[in-house]
């Protein structure tokens, strides 16, 4: 049920190929220190760093370079970016580049003037956000987190093998991003595809939970459907414009709190790939991807209503003649058709997991509630292991 | 295709049962002076003006009253309102009532400080806002129009015999508000009803433009099968809480512009309601409907695809063996059905249309771009008469 909540989005988006010329409007409600943050380099190749920089540059901004965000970023990367900040008083952080990228501006953002270790704060305790915010712009370059339009900021910690997601509020949201489809082209496919599983990882965590009928769910069915839909399309032609376009907007709304409304959610798939991903450094979508299958088929009984539903709704399910566990197998069956046809990662073992590290794997899954069953320890086990 | 757009919408929301209880925490952000914003005086049999004086008087605001607000607010009554909102200088204007009431208020605050007519220039020339906006607070009680989170508001001119939607920038959205479900059951069924066909207009408005293929369709499809799912519950239990809150998030996102992205939109049959309204005083929400299907059909060859993809994602006609032409036309008479079941005003008649203002209606009617079909006045005079 639709309970009692607050909506608030103020992020402001600017979409379309033409979308990087309204940077120069945004930028003028800055100072003069921008703190640029990269990942590793691609946006040279593609030239999008280039153009940025011009435009930075017309606009009087003295630039602070922040490059090598890696794409799980870490505490001590995190560190340095805040000394960065804090140095140069940056008056604005500017994200270009995928999920990673503006997770970490956002980190920065709210850890530069943290009075406390920000990841005992934020990623240990979950504590709200006390000191002052510095304002972050993202130009995306990739698609799949949303991070362009939510408070959500993940941060690994190797030394405690934790990958940790805190989805901070309003206040955290950047201010503006830029979504250019065609700025994703030059994305290799295996990344694109880790892309699309992820945007449907989210929408998915949200979907499975309650046993009622909101408006959420239905948006996530749309939602689902669109993707689907524009994802065939794309894994064939990378370049078809109105497939990219249409799963970079997706993206942006399966994760930016519309479609939790209403929602408890346990997010435990990512709290597996987060775990998987703290242990191997493999690509967060492909983590997802691994385990979603073997993960929905081992808590499916208790939530059947709602997998029957997603069969009929989302995959088109004919459901004459069938028991709902058949329905909702079906479902669950042409999800893992589509899934391979993506060309996704099905199994642990590529991601370079053995048995050996299902155990401590295990031990790195935070548990969550709200979802159709709280697993145990032993429950994870056996997801893992039914993955590998 | 989803082409180049800016995507920004300020609007915080509070909703659920207990929404009323964040009023006090917002009003802290604006001055001492209130102008209270509501209709015929329904809110204070329902308690909620009670309420509402309540909270204003424990916040020490000074309450400036502007009542009467009429279901199709006029350039008169605007004037009224411009003057008290002036007189006062008022920090904030707080609607309290349906979208009549947010439109009306929206419309205050744009015109008070206009330094020129407010009808000639944002409703004949359909310019922007130059001058100083008053912020806006809505408390809603009526749902449908979507006006708690938009920047539309809706004027009429007896004189001109015209009644006309601006829809402005996020400049002019309401910067909060305050959505209870059960503020809407005492609402009677007629006006119920009403609103839930505004609102499934809305959405066709926008979902019938474009040949393509782009999320906001499958977003929209989305909100269409919960409005149909919940109001056919709620008209048979008016007090369903979990129905009448789907309704009212379902308007909301039917009209804050998410699913106007990429769409051109013509808007016609709210130009055909909006001229009936202003020849008749008719409730909104049944000059839609009494055209709706008449005006389909009469457009239906012109946009086949489209209305062949509602026949099957919204209805679920089973295609198989069909034409297209067919499965659309399926498609129609189950949404007529559903019209039916709900108790909506299918022709004009009912709503003292007669022949002899079929002429007038049809001059008072404007003529948009943007849809499968760009219709002469001719064709106007068809439809109007194919829904007496």
């Amino acid at each position: 049920m639709l309970g009692n909540f607050k909506y608030s989005n103020p992020t402001k988006l600017y979409f379309g190929e033409d979308a990087l010329s309204n940077l120069k409007v945004e930028l003028a409600s800055y100072g003069t220190n921008v703190q640029l943050v990269y990942g590793g380099g691609s946006i040279k190749k593609n030239g999008i760093y280039e153009q940025v920089i011009t435009i930075l540059k017309e606009c009087g901004k003295v630039i602070f370079e922040d490059s090598g965000v890696m794409p799980n970023p870490t505490v001590e990367k995190l560190a340095e970016g805040c000394q960065i900040a804090r140095e140069h008083q940056v008056d604005l952080i500017l994200a270009v580049g995928g999920g990673s990228v503006c997770d970490y501006a956002k980190a920065v953002s709210i850890s530069a003037y943290c009075e406390d270790d920000p990841w005992e704060k934020y990623y240990i305790r979950f504590e709200d956000v006390t000191c002052k915010i510095i304002p972050v712009g993202c130009v995306l370059t990739m698609v799949g987190t949303g991070s362009e339009m939510n408070g959500g900021a993940v941060i690994t910690n190797h030394k405690q093998k934790l990958k940790i997601g805190h989805v901070f509020g309003d206040n955290v949201f950047p201010k503006f991003s830029i979504l250019n489809p065609k700025f994703t082209y030059s994305l290799p496919k295996y990344q694109m595809v880790a892309g699309c599983f992820d945007i449907m990882s989210h929408i998915l965590e949200q979907y499975f939970s309650g046993e009622d009928d909101t408006t959420s769910d239905y948006i996530a069915e749309g939602l689902l459907r669109s993707l689907i839909t524009s994802s065939k399309i794309a894994v064939k032609n990378p370049e078809d414009y109105e497939a990219r376009s249409n799963i970079m907007w997706t993206a942006t709304w399966a994760l930016n709190t519309l479609i939790a409304m209403g929602k408890t959610t346990d997010w435990e798939v990512h709290m597996l790939g987060q775990a998987i991903g703290a242990h191997t450094d493999a690509t967060h979508g492909m983590t997802l991807s691994a385990v979603s299958i073997p993960y929905y088929k081992y808590i499916m009984a208790d939530g059947l209503q709602k997998f029957k539903r997603y069969a009929i709704h989302v995959w088109d399910v004919d459901p004459s003649g069938k028991t709902d566990e058949q329905i909702a197998r079906e479902g669950l069956d042409r999800m893992e058709t589509y899934m391979k046809e993506l060309g996704l990662v099905m199994n642990l073992s590529e991601l370079g997991v053995t048995e050996a590290m299902i155990e401590p794997i295990a031990n790195s899954t935070l548990i969550m509630e709200g979802g159709y069953r709280i697993l145990n320890h032993e429950d994870i086990v056996n997801i893992l292991t039914n993955s590998l």
